[in-house]
């Protein structure tokens, strides 16, 4: 069973090149690892039409999960649960346990002597109020609580956009839905560095050992380009199985297999 | 006129997040100083499926340019020209200028000795198959020439995955487009460091700068969490206009207003 993941960044600062989307590849890497599959990867600003559209677009694919980041803040341009309302049609709520989240950790903060007066203002009341029927998410780091609104074969995760807020919630409250939908399956890859040759002459011969390695897939990763025909290329040999040791013996038989062939035509495994 | 740009990105290795994509952080960065918008980044892996639905997805919303990168090369999984033909029902057919401009490539490694034969394989005719209609980019690094295919009120234009192949043919081909569709206008954009005041009480200041500055964007970036009521937030200001004073002086103003408010309630500039 193969756990499928379509990942949602909302911000204008990835639209402008201002951030570097590391959520969407940390997060990449964590679901590849929990041997789970990223199908797409998609941002957009912060816009409630173009969050809800996506999610929309998102959930006629039907992966297991629809994980979006950033937008769960207390400003005027914080927007993905309204749009993940819209897309779902529910009504946005505040909801109890999440309240209670935020209240705490304005009463940890006034108690420490942090913040003058506790004091639910709406701004901080936005960050409790989420589609009717979602549950709030624990965020052991920050204010505003992750989301998790399970749809209709489909569970929609709303993680915060800072990286720590992000990858503290996910590792709490995500990674046992995603080790759970992809039923014990694991990730296996193994790299290769390749030189003097160049990659449209590694090309028939990546052909050849996916053909006979069909459960393995072979990425080629040129640096240095073509031209110069001094490249340096990456081989990323990966497989997702049913447990380590038949992962392993796959990529290895691949590997054996390929480096003869490179070999024999003249090129160099570094 | 508002030149709006979708940008699509073709690669495994951005959805099992082994590589950052940078490329769409670049090019996000370098439309948006050229005063165009991005409004929508996707990534889907090497398949021709996903690769000709993000297609027919993004020209649905008809932007000015449908920006691709990756999956031009010779090897097996470089599908983006075979997505791009089926999304936009044109045949692929070898384009005999982007075949010269191959030729060329491999002629000169010959020559300099870097190649033992010139010799066009099935792997590097690929590189000069292109949708019928398409016209070849020279790329001034490597060897697959990058795509211009325009399209009904869209023009696709698809560069290679290495940043600087990608770099080059974008600063030499796509920078000249995109200048003549945005027709003069200027991006200008300002930073404030904030500090003593969390995002929650920010909110409510941002958006009566806002409602009085409605030409000008600000967004804030926290960084440290809410929680800590010790954050550092960045304050992004920008805006878009018809030349670069009148834009400075919307920031300006906004600026002025937004730390005047801040200050007051005992926030700090840095």
């Amino acid at each position: 069973m193969v756990c499928s993941v379509e990942l949602l960044c909302v911000g204008n600062e990835l639209l402008i090149g201002k951030v570097l989307n590391s959520n969407a590849q940390w997060i990449g890497d964590r679901v590849t690892r929990l041997a789970g599959v990223v199908r797409r990867i998609t941002a957009v600003g912060d816009d409630v039409e173009e969050i809800s559209s996506a999610v929309k677009e998102a959930l006629t694919r039907k992966p297991n999960f629809v994980i979006t980041t950033g937008g769960l803040g207390p400003t005027f341009d914080d927007k993905t649960l309204q749009g993940i309302a819209i897309a779902v049609n529910r009504p946005l709520k505040v909801n109890d346990q999440a309240l209670k989240m935020v209240e705490e950790k304005y009463r940890l903060a006034y108690e420490s002597g942090r913040l003058k007066k506790v004091e639910i203002t709406q701004y901080r009341l936005k960050m409790a109020t989420l589609p009717d029927g979602a549950i709030p998410l624990n965020n052991p780091i920050g204010t505003a609580p992750g989301v998790l609104f399970q749809g209709d074969g489909t569970a929609i995760v709303s993680l915060p956009g800072v990286p720590a807020e992000m990858k503290a919630i996910f590792e709490e409250s995500v990674v046992p839905l995603i080790r759970k939908a992809s039923g014990g399956l694991t990730f296996y890859e193994k790299s290769l560095i390749v030189t003097r040759i160049i990659e449209s002459d590694l090309a028939p011969i990546i052909d050849e050992v996916m053909r006979d390695n069909s459960y393995v897939y072979i990425k080629s990763h040129p640096s240095g380009a073509e031209r110069t025909m001094l490249s340096t290329i990456e081989l990323h040999v990966s497989t997702t199985a049913e447990n380590v040791d038949l992962a392993r013996e796959r990529v290895e038989k691949a590997i054996n297999q390929i480096s003869a062939l490179i070999v024999s035509q003249g090129g160099k495994i570094a």
